[in-house]
């Protein structure tokens, strides 16, 4: 059956799990059962909601003195039918979880898209082999940084900080997401100078290299404005997804004139994943949902900066994002902020080498500047494809050692 | 100068309000300030976030025990120049809480524009005097109703309960908003029967009604589909705004050809809503800003029912609604779930005249039937207006004496 399961987090106030679990089943779809004729019944029967598990966890002492009252504390599974919404996303989050997230400590922890549902949505456009074939890199994690400072500088500003960090040996250099549509560094012109200096370093060196231009204004200007900047010589576009809505990163990854990745990012997620009680779990809205809404990047922060996920959340992202399970090309997970080149032993162990390492204050930062903290980087991440250890590599590479100094290691900082 | 202002409720670790406060200015702007050089620093003046006030609340013992640790609580309010960012929400919301969300217990209670900057949204399109002035009624609170049970119907059978409903007394009738483009009763058809319906009951009796429809559909179908709507017949929408973006509700509010007032659904909102430590303010998701983007009637919950608010948050929501601080013209509240005729008074000494009285359950559960219960909700109204206690009410009014024998008073269910 077409149908979408939503798994429930909950915090009861009385002790009768079933009761609740068949409360929400019914409650968000037909409304009242046992009361019905039984001709109403057959007819509405493919419309009931049903309570698939529930399952009782362990009492959370924490929990219960911030409530400042015992809470049941379970995780419940109920199957919507998909005859009951249309096949789009705010249809699926407005049923399961509509009026219920008004109602209680409650969060949703996970949906699961029967296979005749999921196959509308699109998943990645290019996902991570499609990523890697523009690339021409396959047996390494690529390296991403950001622009820093760009508030109040122009294009030229802009276009010396990419030249740079693309002379480091960066695959991928993406906006602030801060940054918006400006007099002095206005989205187009944005584009034609990215394009122009991808150019030149593929012409130089023969490397590629993606530049993600943060697609920002109002929501019914994105998608041609999409259209347009990958016309103009766009190579990526980053996208505040959560600012807008799922269903608009999924109309960007439908469009067959929009050509170019998406990189999702973060921001403002944390209002409805930060929680542990309410909201929704991250490794649903900046995993499973994003990669079937389109998303060939998902950005999210790493377990070791100073903000930071736990480690499970930030695994459980990822796992999401390249999970077999899903019908979807996978996503690159890009765990971010607080990133330094001691990192990148750990950070390739928890995420493998389909992942993005992407700094930001640890490649400007660098005491030789930006190309030096760049290639630091490279050489950190070729250090552990190589098997040698960060200080092996550091006593060949002096980029490195410098970098080590200032950030040390991470085996070194627990 | 053009700026938002925003204020956060912070729970520190450290017990440095004035730092993490500083660190938010400058994080979410210009990055750095105090090691620029002088040329610099008076290019990105204009640019830079400004602390205005930091203020240490009360410790709070709940939430030390649920983090298992001190935290220092505070309000800080910070000015963001809107030269940083383009006239929209999603810029706003992802410069003022985008990565912040993320960045540890930290809740966004409070945004406040600057005229400058407020006069790039359109407010409500009707506002209550549009409304009102729609319906033909001055004196008294809107009355609203619900479809019930209508997942699996079809069009004939909403069109018979939109009917009693009406008839029973109702301005005003909503779709539910779980209801989605489906076979049995398609959009366009739903707003055919609504017009019908409409039609009938003002040549028979003079009354002015509204039906509101539910607009569904993908993000990028559905300005065309309000339009299309608009022309057809509808007299309002519903909209499941936070399963979409407020953006998109401003696109509709704005738009020339979409001329019936829009009803915004707190649906999905108590995932950013519902925590005390993480996320946005009721008053500000539900209140201020829907207003801002366009809606003429914004939906919460009540602080009556089952599935309700704290009454200090419902309140704010409607006192958002209607401020005079506001350059909008004013939006209904709209406190729903858990409503019926008992509860009349102590909703109207709440939330005013300027409110709307919006029941499911309230009127369909009236033993005999929806149109009585309709009217004992009429009853009550007219009682509270005329100074009459509902118990004298009663004496002259079946149907709301049975009704208050069923689900009892305010008073004395306290
Ligand atoms: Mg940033
Ligand atoms: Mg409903």
């Amino acid at each position: 059956m077409s149908e979408v399961i939503a798994t429930y987090l909950v915090h009861d106030q009385k002790e009768d799990l079933e009761k609740k679990a068949e409360g929400i089943a019914l409650g968000l779809t037909i409304g009242s059962w046992t009361d019905l004729p039984q001709l109403e019944k057959e007819q509405l029967k493919k419309h009931k909601g049903t309570v698939l598990s529930v399952e009782k966890l362990e009492e959370d002492e924490k929990t219960n003195a911030y409530f400042g009252g015992k809470r049941t504390k379970g995780l419940i599974r109920i199957a919507y039918p998909a005859a009951n919404f249309s096949a789009d996303l705010p249809a699926v989050l407005t049923t399961v979880f509509g009026k219920l997230s008004l109602d209680g400590e409650v969060k949703l922890t996970d949906l699961e898209f029967s296979s005749g549902f999921a196959q509308h949505f699109p998943g990645p456009k290019f996902g991570i082999k499609g990523i890697r074939e523009k690339l021409n890199i396959y047996d390494r994690p690529l390296l991403m940084s950001i622009f820093k400072g760009v508030i109040g500088k122009d294009t030229a500003f802009l276009k010396d900080q990419l030249a740079e960090q693309l002379a480091g040996g960066m695959d991928l250099v993406k906006d602030d997401e801060i940054l918006f549509e400006n007099d002095q560094a206005p989205f187009f012109e944005r584009v034609r100078m990215g394009r122009a200096v991808l150019d030149q370093i593929e012409n130089e060196t023969g490397r590629k290299a993606l530049y993600a231009v943060n697609l920002t204004g109002r929501t019914y200007e994105l998608r041609d404005k999409a259209r347009r900047a990958s016309e103009a010589g766009a190579s990526a576009l980053l996208f505040n997804v959560h600012a807008y809505g799922l269903d608009v990163l999924q109309a960007l990854a439908e469009d067959p004139e929009i050509t170019v990745p998406v990189m999702a990012h973060p921001a403002v997620s944390g209002a409805f994943g930060a929680s542990g009680h309410y909201g929704v779990a991250y490794s649903l809205i900046l995993g499973k949902l994003v990669r079937l809404a389109g998303a060939d990047f998902s950005l999210f922060p790493s377990p070791y900066g100073s903000v930071a996920l736990e480690k499970s959340e930030a695994l459980a992202i990822a796992g999401e994002c390249k999970s077999d399970y899903s019908p979807f090309r996978e996503a690159f997970p890009v765990p971010s902020a607080g990133i330094h080149p001691g990192l990148v032993p750990i950070l390739m162990k928890d995420f493998g080498t389909d992942c993005v390492i992407n700094a930001g204050g640890g490649i400007h930062g660098h005491p030789n500047g930006t190309s030096a903290g760049a290639a630091a980087f490279s050489s950190a991440a070729d250090a552990v494809l190589s098997g040698l250890s960060l200080d092996e590599q550091a006593e060949k590479d002096e980029q490195l050692r410098i970098a080590l100094a200032l950030w040390g290691q991470y085996e070194a900082a627990r």
